[in-house]
């Protein structure tokens, strides 16, 4: 646990993490892997810098660091968001990551993980449940997950096998258990975190009268359900054996973390 | 001429139809060019959304219409211009386009052309130049150019070639001309444009005392450098013979514009 704990610095780089798990049940090696792992990252900290703006979700700290257009200005937040999205599609058909039938899967695939129908979808329904009349039901905030966090991880859990040239089937059923999890552990880590430690505001979503896995299911509830989810994630892996336990430590650890 | 206004209205597709004609050029058919060609005015969309807001170029008008976060509101901007550059590497990848190593040659080259290194450089350059204490030289102001509209439209003239797998080293000296005299136009319709025509608000440069091909070359100058930079153009394209006319119109057409 120590070592998942500093291999992803709190959840901070699941998602490369996960590439490069995945690509090493699949024996993809970790020269081909570093390209989508990084892309997946530049991907991650784009939305992060543009949901930090002032018209999102207007936040002044994030991994402890004062955000971009805080340290900069909006321009420049914009600007350095829209030139990391530029560069996780350069990583992500790199050369380097394989074949060019890869390359342009990867670019592909994670073009539709994070568009319109993807992670941006996830962020404007997230946005838009801020103002809604009635607050979100579960299904509903299932739904927003599954863009907003889920999708990103699901291709992060997926690129492994498409290096391969194999199909993600299990790695894919793992992922969508864990970024559910993930989703709800931000939710009890919003109400219950430290901010410090978190490196970012807490408390936002009460504050904002937003519904979310913890004011739908209760502090126990979400806790419960964020338990059964981990135990579905590590099951789908059976297939891999042991050599998945590096996955199933990260599953274990997105419901621990404290940031 | 009727013909090429009708097909970019005004400089509005220009990037597409590029994409069009270079394919139609090497023999590619439309069906598959369609794909880059969509992708390009996607991406170039995206760019118009985010530079229009108000902490970039702050505009409310665009092709005649509020721009995106006028009409909607800056969060909604943001997404959207988000959204569209996923759009962008989605059609730029899209199976249709042809064989995997012209998709991800498509998409590694975009990723390039849109970046820190391409658009989103020259993008900052501008910003910079607004508060610079000494306005730009010509060197730096071409520097620009090439970043902020060039390295587009050698992308877009460029991807035809790509498409056939062949060598894009005529189209892509006919594109730097071109889009040289095309911000060199964009300078002068900036001076004595009409706003209803263009659909856009125009002596900004001169408001916010910014150094452009104008005000350094003077008027009839920027005009003659202009004309230079369409011959050349046309030069650059004899081995295509009277099949590049329709290119040749464009170049002409892009210092003749009103919007």
């Amino acid at each position: 646990m120590h070592a998942m704990a500093h291999a992803t610095s709190g959840g901070k780089r699941l998602r490369g993490f996960l590439v490069m798990e995945g690509a090493a049940l699949h024996d993809v090696p970790a020269e081909r892997a570093i390209w989508p792992a990084t892309a997946i990252e530049a991907l991650h900290a784009y939305s992060l810098v543009h949901d930090d703006l002032p018209c999102m979700d207007d936040d002044a700290m994030r991994r402890g660091q004062p955000t971009v257009h805080v340290k900069w200005d909006e321009a420049t937040a914009v600007l350095a968001g829209d030139a990391l999205q530029a560069l996780a599609f350069e990583l992500a058909t790199h050369p380097d990551c394989g074949p060019p039938a890869v390359r342009a899967e990867l670019a592909l695939t994670l073009a539709q993980a994070s568009g319109a129908r993807g992670m941006v979808m996830g962020q404007a329904l997230d946005i838009a449940a801020e103002t809604a009349a009635t607050p979100l039901t579960l299904e509903q905030i299932t739904a927003l997950q599954a863009g907003k966090t889920g999708a990103l991880i699901e291709w992060a859990a997926s690129a492994g096998a498409r290096l391969a040239g194999e199909d993600p089937g299990q790695l894919r059923e793992y992922a969508a258990a864990l970024g559910l999890a993930f989703q709800i552990a931000d939710d009890i880590l919003d109400v219950e975190g430290d901010a410090n430690k978190a490196g970012k505001r807490l408390q936002k979503d009460e504050q904002a009268g937003k519904a979310t896995f913890v004011s739908l299911l209760g502090l126990e509830g979400a806790r419960a359900r964020a338990d059964e989810l981990v135990v579905a994630a590590c099951e789908a892996l059976e297939c891999y054996g042991p050599r998945a336990d590096p996955l199933r430590a990260a599953a274990r650890f997105a419901i621990s973390r404290e940031s």
